[in-house]
């Protein structure tokens, strides 16, 4: 069967106003990079003309700049789900011209399996390669497509020139049915395959290919600094006690890190730590740090969703992938954060908090309680059903304008209930087993940094009783001392008494 | 093999300052009734004496007052976990006397095996009856009797006469393997055996049997009251409403429910939705309304880790065990309750709000942010991996001095990206697919009461921007309002502009 060719501005003209659109990939890594350009553009056409023009997009995770850039510009999103990291969409969802719900990446294929969200109009879906049958071999991140592409009354194919047909055999396509006829998901160790090389998608429903030709634009970590680099160790040092004290296997268990600088300088610190035997990763997304601990032979196998590597990286990937081929499985969302096998292989889950609070509970979306940045992602997935759950982040931010460790977390996305330990430049709160005065006294004491010690110390004495001795009003006082003066330093506990 | 046969004080003088104590049961089913006694008494003369004593207690979720309550008055309990809801013990826990910290129940037990919290000093098991090789079988709650036996250094028997061998057969024991040994929990319906019907314990470890008769000393629910039954009725009608938009399928789906009046409001309303198929209930907790359920034919199988039931409804249970065996399988609470099971059966969770905010959080451990009421329990483990997760609370309490729909929870279990519903007896919010401010429409518009509509709207106006508007300054003010004037309606959001 020969697939139409079309031009992105001819796929674009295909979609109308209010559709329901799915894109592969997860991050930058496997998004689509030019039908979406194009329907930027011409809903930029439709609103100088007066017309209505938005559709509501669902992904993997965060994309490019080419699909939520680009449509975030034009205002052509109406609903966004589940997460996001582009400056212009982000501004789009602060100021209400965009819908953006934040859900658990685990969850949002399965939701629309169950109905939730409506039908799916179109999917838009790179792809290395396309056979005659209608089987495609996907990029380098898979998201929710074997979803999308079950769901999707028609389907867009970007077949991009960049991707070897030797991505082949990378991927491990796996959708599990729905309750109540659902089975478990048979994966019991990392680099089990339990699926597919290929997505197989209905001919019939294919409305084109369009060629595209990039790779995934996404740039190199910034270089680690002295901060990061103590968080990096601190990580380690700690996991290196639980192996001696017997908490954590002598075999070691499957490691989750989330995105960022502060996730890069754990892996770089547990390429060093020796005292570790080489590890497993089951995690979400690979990037550049865990290419070169596999190379270096102290990562020895990588389960995630996306190879979400810097251009260059991708390159030497991409050229040299008999050496990867056993080394790297690249599944769907619900399978790559399926909590049922994160809990069963025993993960430990490390992630960035934006800010803790002494309680122990964790912001990891909104800024000053108001803003959105990206969204929970993945880390509510791992947080929730890891062996250990470990986030962590400076102690400071702005040279100290502003304390990560506050009071109360201005925002909440995961509970005291499911925090293990929190990990700054300054040391390691184990809070597990403590109750909440306790917890806070251990993150005061380990965790915030020295110019806030007192001010969060002096907080724990305005509290009037009860189990956990918030002062409701003073509670968020480092917050509103910022938004007020721009520094929580000026925080002034008398005005509350 | 004989195993002495102790008293109550005899067994509770070995017990030691210090020492770490796994109780069986889950509420005060199931739960000891005499030893624990006993070891209160002894608390009471130790300290009398000047010397320290204070053990740490273990168990499955609440216990009853031969325990919790008789230890909690002689303030004899140092840490405690992860249930409770005992008034005396409540108290030690907001005054700081015992330290209590608050764990979702699917995760205790293999937090014990992968040594979190230390060596287990002693396990006390309720017990319907004792074979010579160790085995036994317990009573009408398990709880985390697999790892505690498991793991304690010596364990005491409760030998309950109340409790007749006929229970033989109701219990599904089943522990899993640790990571990275674990494999799947094999249970795809949830009648599913899966496990032995008695605990195997090394008779070895057996320091005693202790006789005791009494039945768990459960109270009867109150009448439902208009409210209760409005919030009933308001969840099966949206339940109803979801099969017929094919959102849930028409075979229906297990259900969870907490405990307590809603709770039982909730199950009541379900015997009279008649357009909902018979239904099966994966859950941890079975009440009396479902014993009459299970007599109308409207609940056909109930998985549960216990029969929490009054003390009439338990001797109904126990004299008429023949109809009940092939209804009823009572199981470890890391089965009852795991993860895995809940989201490949695709449970309807539905629990009970102490307070939810218009984004979406819940509140549902602490009052008025401060005071510890009982725990998060197992609602944790039921929402964040339901199907559909439903909350159901009254829109006031007090006759209204309370709104239980506030601008900000004051302490958050249930974060928003967890609830998929919202339900009181003003209505139903629906918020999946909403983005925050549209769920705060909704959840206004549909859930608040009249009487505090105006004031959570005009709340919404005073936020300066943001996805989340939240006016930090503010966001607390029904609380502090109460806190101030005992009447969350004087709340004045002047006094924050």
């Amino acid at each position: 069967m020969a697939f139409p060719i079309l031009s992105a501005q001819e796929a674009a003209e295909l979609i109308k106003n209010g559709d329901n659109i799915g894109l592969s990939g997860f991050t930058a890594s496997g998004s689509p990079k030019v039908i979406t350009e194009a329907l930027a553009a011409k809903a930029v056409k439709e609103h100088e003309a007066g017309r209505p023009f938005k559709v509501s997009v669902f992904t993997g995770a965060s994309t490019n700049n080419h699909a939520d850039g680009a449509l975030a510009r034009a205002n052509a999103i109406a609903r966004r789900t589940p997460y996001q990291n582009t400056p212009d969409l982000r501004l789009r969802i602060n100021s209400h011209d965009c819908h953006y719900f934040d859900l658990h990446l685990s969850e949002l294929a399965q939701k629309f399996r169950y109905n939730t969200y409506g039908e799916l109009d179109w999917a838009i879906l790179e792809v290395a390669k396309v056979f005659e049958n209608g089987e495609v071999v996907l990029g380098t991140g898979v998201g929710n497509v074997p979803t999308y592409a079950a769901k999707a009354k028609k389907i867009f194919l970007e077949l991009n020139t960049k991707l070897p047909e030797g991505l082949y055999g990378l991927h491990d396509i796996y959708m599990p049915l729905d309750p109540p006829h659902r089975r478990e998901i048979p994966i019991y160790t990392p680099s089990d395959r339990i699926g597919h090389p290929t997505v197989k998608i209905d001919p019939s429903k294919i409305a084109g290919i369009i060629h595209s030709d990039a790779y995934d634009g996404i740039k190199g970590f910034t270089a680690l600094d002295d901060t990061t680099l103590q968080i990096g160790a601190n990580v380690c040092n700690f996991l290196i006690g639980e192996v001696r004290a017997q908490r954590i296997p002598q075999e070691f268990l499957p490691i989750q890190s989330g995105v960022g600088n502060v996730a890069n300088a754990v892996l770089f610190g547990l390429g060093d730590a020796k005292e570790l035997p080489p590890f497993a990763m089951y995690t979400e997304v690979i990037q550049d740090a865990v290419i070169d601990l596999m190379r270096m032979g102290r990562c020895k196998f990588g389960s995630t969703c996306s190879l979400t590597l810097s251009d260059a990286k991708e390159a030497e990937v991409l050229d040299d992938l008999d050496f990867f081929r056993d080394k790297i499985v690249i599944r769907p969302a619900e399978i790559s954060n399926s909590p049922e096998v994160i809990r069963r292989l025993g993960v430990i889950a490390m992630n960035t908090a934006l800010e803790a609070d002494i309680f122990g509970n964790i912001n990891s979306t909104h800024v000053v309680g108001t803003r959105m940045m990206n969204g929970i992602g993945g880390s509510g997935d791992f947080t929730r059903n890891g062996y250990l759950s470990i986030f962590s982040c400076p102690s400071i931010t702005k040279g100290g304008l502003i304390s990560n460790i506050v009071p109360m977390c201005s925002h909440i996305d995961h509970t005291e209930h499911s925090v293990d330990v929190i990990i700054t430049e300054q040391g390691v709160a184990d809070i597990r087993g403590l109750d909440p005065v306790q917890r806070a006294e251990r993150i005061i004491d380990n965790c915030a940094h020295p110019m806030y010690k007192e001010l969060l110390r002096d907080y724990l004495k305005l509290g009037k009783g009860g189990q956990t001795p918030h002062h409701l009003a003073a509670s968020l006082g480092f917050h509103t001392a910022f938004q007020n003066t721009g520094d929580m330093r000026l925080t002034d506990w008398s005005q509350y008494a």
